[in-house]
């Protein structure tokens, strides 16, 4: 892991909410994204060397409206940079760690993106991402 | 805000949870510190220029004791770190956030912090933290 690559946020209402973060964080957005495969749009802030990603869902089957219908908005999952997605995964693996998506997909922001099952991390959901080379 | 200075997770265990995040992250943690007023102890793992702090409950009022019997294990809070607390409390309240608590107290590692309440981001607990001078 290389470091935080970004933390996602559920949250119900994408424009409130950016407004939000941007009193707090002290900047704008520097992209909304739609992932029309996930059912959400997002938003993203730079910190630091990190990212605040924004999640709200676009339709009621999306991963986010089901995470908000159960626990409310909040932190949905926190992102590392890897350099070698296949091998952290494989590593992993290794290790007992349980893999959502063998296979590496597309994520918002140029990723490839896997994602580690919660009990596997107390309970944390644990995405890690590839820069996908342009 | 400069930066995530770390991500707090909740977790019931820490001599377990630090094997788990010590092969998550591929890095052992630095130090171990007990938090007497807030009934944690804590571990940190460095993951690029941000940590990640895991916090178990020490006695069964400890706040970390209280959220894992409402929610879970998980992910608790997350901290910024901020060059002036005091003027970041005071620009973030004109901003209408709520602050937990007006007086920055000391935290884990070496660290002077304020937090704002959960309702005013989203539904997550923001930490602002500032190193304290030797």
């Amino acid at each position: 892991m290389q470091k935080i690559e970004h933390l996602g946020i559920a949250v119900k209402d994408l424009k409130e909410a950016n407004k939000i973060y941007q009193a707090l964080l002290g900047v704008a957005p520097y992209k909304e994204e739609r992932v029309a495969s996930e059912g959400v749009v997002t938003s993203f802030f730079k910190t630091g060397e990190s990212k605040i990603e924004l999640l709200a869902a676009t339709n009621e089957n999306s991963p986010i409206a089901k995470f908000i219908a159960k626990k409310g908005e909040g932190i949905h999952h926190i992102a590392f940079a890897v350099a070698d997605i296949n091998a952290e995964v494989a590593r992993l693996k290794k290790k007992g760690f349980v893999v959502l998506n063998d296979e590496p997909k597309r994520g918002a922001d140029n990723k490839m993106v896997v994602f580690l099952h919660p009990k596997s991390a107390n309970g944390v959901l644990v995405e890690l991402c590839q820069e996908i080379k342009k």
